[in-house]
């Protein structure tokens, strides 16, 4: 049985490229953290991850790969992959195409077959808003980042009711959002889960975007402060 | 309650561009066809609309529109709103971008409220594989159409399975298209209705498609052969 994500209040992403001092899964798996999500997988493989696997399956801790590409099927050890979308994108490989190279290339390894091509199951769909220009993913996706609380709200609503997405995700990568923004995105998100991600480094962050997002995402900040900051996010956001 | 579109087997498409001979609404209404669509909306007035409507609703069938454009909000008269986005489009206004405005604009019309901007109950959304680059639709979207059966068969995968959309709708626009794709796209599709529009003249091409599609969608021949052609392409289909 996948786990209940949708009750998730705080996930920790976990960047494969950076590497986290010793004993910091430990620190990060007892934080009261509800999920490890590894984010870009260029440098997810079989090795690291079964370590990374053994790590937290100790604790009970799902396990999440949100793929850059579609280079990465569902793996061994993986509990579920969420695989994004970028609502504000000006290039379709970001909505569409990327995903479509993705079950082409399942279905050639299934025998053509689309229903064997990838376990749905175990995918949850993500409309990212992407609204940090400056940050790798709002550069790649050449994402219109300067959005109103009013337009990233509309954006929402079309993620929420037009494409029926499970995730909505506000996502200023690497810096603290708009809190106005979020408050907006909340009003029009009706049905999905509202993620919050980017730049969350204190207790009063989390506490802040929590009470708009139903999950806030900690990233850096583990690698910045330590994974001792996390526990205090946890506290704050639930 | 909205008409339960699920089960249609037939729509007949109009162009409110085109003129249909006297009497031609009342043979197209005992045709049998489940339901009218009006595409593009560029035509559409209040006044011509409530002609049709008048028209139809004495026959108790059902009346569509699948708007061109984010213009159309959905009027009086109307049981359901049809809007497509364009999965094999180059250009992302044709996915996502004239959804943006279209909630927008409604949002600004609702006071700001994204619930209140749309009536949801009566959206249905559709997955468009656009495969006839020589169409206005095609042209318009500057969409990919050069696509074998496979590549059809992912985007619908993706349209059923990624984006969740209720229907995924093969449109060879004015053409009739390659009965291999849309058996592929068939193949593909596990929960989407599927459609096919495009080049149906005869019985003989709207049994063939029906084999594969759930509903068939016909248009040009209204106007080419006349309505009596309907009744053929109706019986074949069922």
């Amino acid at each position: 049985m996948p786990p209940r994500w949708q009750d998730w209040v705080h996930v920790t992403k976990l960047d494969p490229d950076r590497r986290l001092p010793p004993g910091a899964i430990d620190e990060i798996a007892t934080s009261g953290t509800d999920a490890l999500m590894l984010s870009g997988t260029l440098n997810v493989t079989r090795e690291n991850l079964a370590g990374l696997r053994s790590q937290v399956s100790a604790y009970g801790l799902p396990l999440v790969i949100e793929p850059a590409g579609p280079e990465c099927a569902l793996q061994d050890g993986i509990d579920l992959l969420f695989v994004p979308s970028v609502m504000n994108t000006t290039d379709v490989r970001w909505i569409v195409g990327t995903h479509h190279a993705w079950v082409l290339d399942g279905m050639r390894r299934a025998a053509g077959s689309a229903q064997a091509a990838i376990a749905w199951d175990r995918v949850v769909q993500e409309a990212y808003i992407v609204l940090n220009p400056d940050s790798a993913v709002g550069r790649v996706t050449r994402s219109v980042c300067d959005l109103s609380p009013e337009s990233a709200a509309a954006y929402a609503a079309v993620a929420d009711r037009y494409f029926c997405f499970p995730i909505v995700y506000v996502e200023y990568s690497g810096t603290y959002g708009d809190p106005a923004v979020v408050e907006a995105v909340r009003g029009a998100v009706d049905r999905a889960v509202l993620y919050y991600g980017g730049g969350i480094r204190t207790a009063a962050q989390a506490a802040e975007m929590a009470r708009f997002a139903d999950t806030v995402v900690v990233g850096n900040a583990v690698y910045e402060a330590g994974p001792s900051v996390l526990r205090a996010t946890v506290r704050a956001a639930r």
